[in-house]
């Protein structure tokens, strides 16, 4: 995985290239100076990481005045920035391009979860390739929790992984006797059928694909705390609330990132 | 610059880490198949390119149903997966990812600039760290134009560049000397006396930032043709289609990337 | 994590360097042949994949006679290698290098398992850095299984974390909490009391070090079931055989892998 | 070649993943501390720098307390980590590996060369790929010396380069030709007449592959001080005491650092 | 492209590989000293910047005594070096050889436009490999100007490229249509009727490839200031000097980065 | 060391940047065809490999017509390239970059020792930062040969490591102790004195550093075959002639290398 410097490294690389060739030739590269991050509209602030990263590899330095997962107002500052101008001109893009889209996560997650309690909501794996490491901790910053990282971390047997090995209880025999000890296995069920085969060949936890409301309560009357529960597919903010209370554990929500937009950021030199 | 291929190798690093443990645990590599990608909304296509390189990696072979700027209905395939059960399977989130986020983008666009003729629509530099030459293919496949690529191949000298160079003329000036002859310069205004400043100065396009209606008529009254026009800030499509016409040559709307959500879309083994 | 191929790339170029000299001198580059890799030794073949792709690297190619994991009896060809006779002779240490330590630590493995059923013989992470992947898939191959792959993909709570956390309690809650679910949750426990408290705290696995087999036994007791056991310290074979049935459900051994000596194999040009 | 900076990125990246969990969920980042790494057996001291690299990489601070080389007891400091509790958890175990595998290395091959003198016994290629330079390094340590680092910086003719090249003097013959003039020419063989043909074509070092100490005798009586002599194949403590003084110049052996098993050393926090 | 700190890394990991032997050897690590690099012609500098990547890199320090673009005697300073003995020597080839190509061309280009006004003379992409921003820098410090800096951020159209279009005018229409609006385009012709295409078509600029005097003095009366006109093939500082007032604007020549030879310069130790 | 593919692949990424966009524009990416690459000037031909790679990795195929080290007159191919229009397009100022530079060197080297036999002619480490295995091919192309390599495979003891290390006599016995046994011991001497210290020292080779005809001749009968003798320091091809027979076994010149030129050459659509 890319380490925060290298992802910092090579999305300034793509920026910069060869020179930022209006700085280079407007500003004086002795001119030093301070500039100003702040909000445009109220948000929850995420990105604090990645815009340091960004003016220490310019030569510039950051300084955070507010924390990630913190609200802003509008107008409210977020971080200020000290160095060479020139450093501050080539770096602003590529910090303001981190901030504004994990402001954005996290401001959008936000308004997901805002008051919801007693369920876990959690990300998925739709995440912008090289940035699921930032987007899920903006999720976090948000208010909702993380699922897996990748596909080495925990163990979650699709339908497609059902048919090809032959039906759940053999799906979950090969899982057990292959991932080592301290993963727990997931295991996907369409219907109310696969759920019981699924508790049967002793899945940790279940995710209930796409059912409603009624069925999900069954479903959690059927597994009675044999298995964790997760519900997916369609979530709202509105229908998250409604199961509050029901039995279930979790739901996954891949639009807390991909639905989410960025966030309005400015930077202005002081 | 990321190639396309590192890109991938490192996208599929980052989610298969040291190994897909569902997958190797449950499926015989022996086994293949084939699986169809096929929208759930309308939408329009884009991604073939990062689709089929996600799924070489693996092992797969990626064949298009629909080229890029393609419009699909839901239901519709956009492209077959061929090979090894396991490695489609391992592959299927990573090339999804791509998919659905550059698809959103090229369909949100297609949403903004549809019917405008006459003005050409530029997307920004507010891109997705590493995803630039992804997104800004995808801005095309919407139907609207790519501003510069980076800080290397344009000279854009904005309000924080005039300042540190002392004035726009100064600043036209030192670009003038310093970029190479195959760049035109630009230079962002905030009045009508910046506008004169800068056609004096000899400025080859005019950003033209935040004017109302009346001012951008002004300003293209005063500019007579001596320089191409830009307009931008708070910039949406009904607002674009009121400048057509107007003598405005282009605008430029970091939204048509950074509003974007991802569009649905499906993998499923046949 | 570096992927096979670049492990191979960076380990022959440690080896070739600007170039084989000798090879380049003595050998004409126009001579094809074939070339054996045999066992010196009685040993479990492993190395497979890393000999083929060293071999494609240097523009020959390795066809294997033995699968990882099989029986070789001294004298028994493991594979063969066709090709230029350069690309062979360059490429000969470094396959042989990956070959004769995978082979070692699954020779040595099998002979610590052999024989022993109803308990998991677990690696740990001491093994050699950058070779982790290829050295947990030699301990499979000699019968042993995984642990965690790293610091990444299971929640290993030990002395020093519990120190840091303020007691078994608070960590194994702070761990629950910020962990994804999918992750189990083990603690390391010197003594019976400190067994009672990560019970209470709801471990799911816990390590009891170093305990002698009466205190294990004490401690199979107090579980009773409530969370998987495992042993470690000082393990020999010997000792692992007498903790079959006592109700330890797993023990590990870093010596799996770290007091494994190289096996003995030797290619041939035909 | 890989950096010992590159080298240790990569292995704590291997350990570390995306994230150590269980220390970012129980050990707050504010803490410091320092940590004592001590020798749990006799040992000879190596890897210092490799352990200062990994506690620099997270964050922490190795101070040496015995220097590679120096022997050390049970109980006794090989050196302190001080720096953020977090850190010295997180690069323990990397640390360790290093730590653990080179004076393992040293231990073995100073009880295989303890007491010898006036003959050099030397390493081979038979390394650990991307371990070379460290366990070159280990065997000085340890007491013995190196042979050439690897296929470019000494030509070492073997029977195959023999076999392709078309007899002893063609291919001494064509090494002198193609090798820059400071790389000395070193021929393999396997018997008295191979000795005489290599002696004839100005062999400047001799490789005497498996032979008895009887032939071994021949062989320096033939030479006459005409080449250096390398005897090598077998090559146990014992039998090299018995060549001192024989006119053997060097042995060689694989076994110093393929014969090795880690030495025992731990890591407690104070 | 390459940062200057990779640039460096990966060159002098090109000269020491596994290690400076003769180094490590004969000079104790704990002395230190200062060296001066001096010049042994006439020359004007260029090097700074690399030379100082180079030392630090090693261990030492670089002050430079001259900046680039100045013009050093025989036995004047260039620079010096302070820090460890062995490191100065280790770095000392690295940074010569940096110092002395780039001082050369600065050098040869300075005797090519010396003297010339009233027209700019430009680099090419006939550039070494990997060294082109180097190369280009040291252009300017010869005193002479840079062309486009690579294939994105400038267009040409060439003959070939013209041919596959299907003529001038249609490749100019492609060109305007597919490159973002603050890039030039520009047209090689090699005739007059193409100019007047060319013309037509809208060219920014025009290269008049190996045309004589008297016709580039006929291309100068077509094009009437309608586009800017380079004059490029067989360029000498004479002919140069013939063309400056004719109307030209620009000329280009490879060779002031291809026909430069190394300045002389040398390191001691003092 | 870089590999030839990563070596090509970052020059390609240098000049292509995020995209050829004259090619994009107006060459039908499904158009293919055919061009020659031929001599400009007679020169040695050298760099088949280089631009071999280059049109490999843009998706073309280069045909050598004729091998490095082979004459060329003018107008006479050297190789042909099969593909996309597009692909031969972008790829040519690369690979002609190679081409041309590699057979600069050749055919400066070609000059330098033709006709020169009985003395070996060396290049030196004065090369080109990234390109010195394809510099020192060149110089065998014409007809010269190689030194060491690098600072990693010859001990070269010059001035001041010997100030360093206390004299000749010390410095030689410390790299006789430290190198490998196939690494032989050159020493720099700047006097007769220092030639008797360095044969008394046991020295393999001994540079004679800027000696006139006189002192060379002097100090082959000093050393009456007990070293290998090289002559350095302002040799032209004049006075190599001049040196044949006298004893003298080897001459060094960085010229080959830093004083040619790059030789002409030209690719054409056919």
């Amino acid at each position: 995985m890319l380490s925060l410097p290298e992802l910092v490294r090579l999305s300034l690389a793509e920026d910069v290239g060869p020179g930022d060739v209006t700085t280079l030739a407007t500003v004086d590269p002795s001119l030093t100076g301070r500039a100003r991050v702040y909000a445009k509209q109220d948000l929850i602030v995420c990105g604090n990481a990645a815009a340091a990263e960004v003016f220490r590899q310019v030569g510039a330095t950051w300084t955070s005045a507010l924390p990630d997962g913190a609200l802003a107002a509008p107008g409210q500052d977020i971080g200020h920035v000290d160095g060479p101008l020139a450093s501050i001109l080539t770096g602003e893009r590529c910090a303001l391009n981190f901030l504004m889209r994990l402001s954005g996560i996290a401001t959008h997650v936000h308004t997901c979860v805002e008051g919801i309690a007693g369920i876990d909501v959690l990300d998925t794996r739709k995440t912008t390739p090289l940035h699921r490491a930032l987007e899920k901790h903006a999720v976090r910053c948000g208010g909702a929790r993380s699922h897996r990282f990748g596909l080495f971390d925990g163990v979650l047997i699709k339908d497609n992984h059902i048919v090809a090995a032959g039906g759940i209880t053999a799906a979950v025999a090969r899982a057990r006797a292959h991932a080592h000890a301290l993963l727990k296995i997931e295991v996907e069920v369409e219907s109310l059928d696969e759920l019981h085969e699924a508790l049967a060949a002793g899945a940790d936890t279940i995710l209930l694909d796409n059912m409603d409301d009624a069925t999900l309560r069954e479903a959690v009357a059927i597994t009675a705390g044999r298995a964790r529960l997760e519900a997916s597919g369609n979530m709202t903010a509105e229908r998250i609330r409604r199961l509050v209370g029901m039995g279930i554990d979790q739901v996954s929500m891949g639009g807390l990132i991909h639905q989410a937009r960025w966030a309005d950021l400015s930077l202005r030199i002081l």
